[in-house]
């Protein structure tokens, strides 16, 4: 019998739970043990909990579990850095197994807590921190080994994308799609974390780590959120053939890695643009397997629980092979992170003018001053003495556009630049 | 330093060869070690090959392999169950590790294969044999072990969704698209065993013994091939809403296991409905992580070989962690195999009939008789004295469709029942 402890018995905390009571026999069958919980952390005794749960097993004092000599493998579901991160570094300490779902600290802190659990020859598993339930962390550690990855698109904050979805497919704008939202749980009351993109910087640390084999500092990535994204840019990217959404990019090139996360066009018929509503999916591309997906449930209770107690499984059969440390993930190796500036994509640029003769020529004129080639220009009268202008770009350094949009500002007929998207394929 | 033996060095081996001369400084970063190639069977030492590889390496005797005590590892890519089961059970007598792509054998004799295994305290590896480079084996073998799996749903022959793609992108008949992909090398000289879906059939044998648990007897699997499916099929289904696609079927019912390969309707908004050309997609439903897909190339030198270096590499960890046997998927159990009369769907049925009143008429009764209701009804006039009938049915049992159809083909009014294909949901 394995003992475990668990930090932490909110939704993910009680989806393992829920886990352990309904499928226990399955996971027995496959493990050849039982796993025992011996304690869970919880900040009030009395509260009502929502799964079956024998309240003896319940306490407020983090040492029941972190200190226990008979707890084995301690399960972090609290969540943030404080103080989720000093309960698991004495976990460590103390010998045990960790798992955990905590994004923010395995992207923040992640590397001083692989290699301190090298150190005391313990292992840490993390797979619920990435996409929910879609298995992540493993395929990278353990099934593109055989391949240099060269490109990851993912999709992976369940809540920008339902809004953005839900902008697409019902003309929402992102106001009402946010609060939409919010209403259904999807949306925390302060969505700065996940509109604003940090949540999918996070993961986007973590997976480059793997997938490029080097330290990343979350800082290091570009990161704009959907916030400014409206509904008539939506509608113009379906007139162009494209979808807008939210991606994390990690990409290798010669002289560093792109990182950054920020709402893109992805053509139509990208397997990313029919990943819908809360789904995750995340695109890789490896220089022998090609192209593959992975799709499915990026958050909720029981895809995250899920995650959590596949890693429980896997550090269950560590212990009983009596094998620690088998697939070590953590490197020395530093690569650059690329200046946004010396990008190069094409770019979606919306433009409300005042309808006045020759603005066109003007805002053409500064563009191919800076090299900027236009693929398509579309013109429509919206209101009486306003019109928009919406420009796709040809393949062009972030650079010269910048610099382009700095002057198209000052044009007198330019009312407002209302909006930069950049695309990816 | 690890050294391997590899029986074959057709498309799959000479993929290897490639992954270990292109990424042999990163697989080396990855597990701290290097993999030396020892030898390689194959049947002709002067063939031109069309990889790098030193002609010393090469034999033509397999005991060069599989009795060499300094290779650990025995890599089987020939395929097919002579010789390679009888050089596989040799090398593991030998206390070898063996990683193969080999789906027939391991539907067929995968259970005799990993018992030994077992029994001799080395590790058998098969990612390759389902599904090319997608991550699959050892997800369900590690990531998805909390679940209960309800449903597997896999398009896992990149031949036939080649075919059924053309024929509804482009709408070229079977035989059109069946030649334009065997010009492009997508399907072989004699294409039977992908058409006719004994391929997919061996890959739901070994994916239906990981996900439920139970042995798998490849003849117990309903097999139906595309060879059927005509384009004026493809065209109803997209007036209906959907795409035709040969799926590989597996769900747990509390009566036992459905398991079946055959061409099916599903909706166009279903993430496999978009899987298209030579990829594959695998659905898979589990009772917490919920829906997930796992989408990529399912065939074709470099991604099989980027599946196969993935199971070397984690054996290789294995041997340097010092364990084996760490993760077991063999059972004991055997879950009765439902007989397709028993399963449930909703079927669409294309008849062509004369032309006479009444036509219609007889044909409901007789299927009103057996219970059936009818969801929707086609008529359309063909020629001047034949008219065509489609009709979709409600959920109903595959017996009363088969008896119905019985009495419909005596009907004096109807020429012929021309397709008959299950909806999947």
């Amino acid at each position: 019998m394995i003992n475990i402890g668990i930090l932490g018995l909110g939704t993910v905390g009680s989806g393992i739970i829920r886990i352990f009571n309904e499928n226990s026999e399955l996971i027995k069958k496959r493990i050849g043990d039982k796993i025992n919980v011996k304690k869970v952390l919880v900040r009030d005794l009395h509260k009502n909990r929502d799964v079956e749960i024998d309240k003896n097993l319940l306490t407020t004092n983090p040492d029941d579990v972190l200190q226990d000599p008979e707890i084995d493998i301690v399960v972090e579901v609290i969540g943030g850095i404080n103080p989720a991160l000093d309960f698991v570094l004495k976990a460590i300490e103390n010998k045990k197994h960790v798992v955990t779902a905590n994004k923010e600290m395995m992207a923040k802190e992640g590397w001083e807590i692989l290699t301190l659990a090298r150190k005391k020859g313990v292992d840490v598993y993390y797979e619920a921190s990435v996409a929910g339930g879609i298995p992540i962390i493993r395929p990278m550690k353990e099934s593109l080994t055989a391949n240099k990855i060269e490109e990851i698109l993912g999709i992976i904050n369940g809540t920008t994308n339902y809004i953005l979805t839900k902008m697409a497919k019902e003309g929402k704008e992102y106001e009402d799609a946010l609060r939409e939202a919010q209403n259904l749980g999807y949306a925390e009351a302060d969505p700065t974390s996940d509109v604003e993109g940090y949540d999918a910087r996070y993961k986007l640390a973590i997976l480059a780590t793997l997938a490029f084999g080097t330290k990343v500092n979350v800082m290091d990535i570009y990161t704009e959120g959907i916030t400014r994204v409206t509904k008539t840019d939506i509608k113009y990217a379906e007139e162009l053939g494209y979808a807008i959404k939210l991606l994390a990019i990690g990409r290798q090139r010669k002289d560093g890695l792109e990182l950054r996360v920020h709402p893109a066009f992805i053509e139509k018929n990208h397997p990313l643009a029919q990943v819908n509503d809360v789904f995750n999916g995340i695109f890789i591309k490896g220089n022998a397997i090609g192209e593959i997906m992975l799709y499915g449930r990026g958050a909720g209770q029981m895809p995250t629980a899920s995650a959590v107690v596949a890693d429980i499984i896997d550090i269950i059969r560590n212990i009983k092979a009596g094998t620690v440390n088998r697939v070590v993930s953590e490197y020395d190796d530093y690569i650059p992170v690329i200046d946004m500036n010396s990008i190069v994509s094409r770019y979606y640029i919306r433009i409300r003018v005042k309808d006045k003769p020759g603005v066109m020529a003007s805002i053409a004129k500064v563009f191919g001053d800076h090299g900027v080639s236009l693929q398509s220009i579309i013109q429509k009268d919206t209101k009486g003495e306003e019109a928009e202008i919406v420009l796709f770009t040809h393949d062009i350094v972030e650079k010269s556009i910048s610099d382009a949009l700095v002057e198209v500002r000052l044009i007198p007929t330019v009312i407002k630049v209302e909006s930069v998207i950049r695309e990816i394929r």
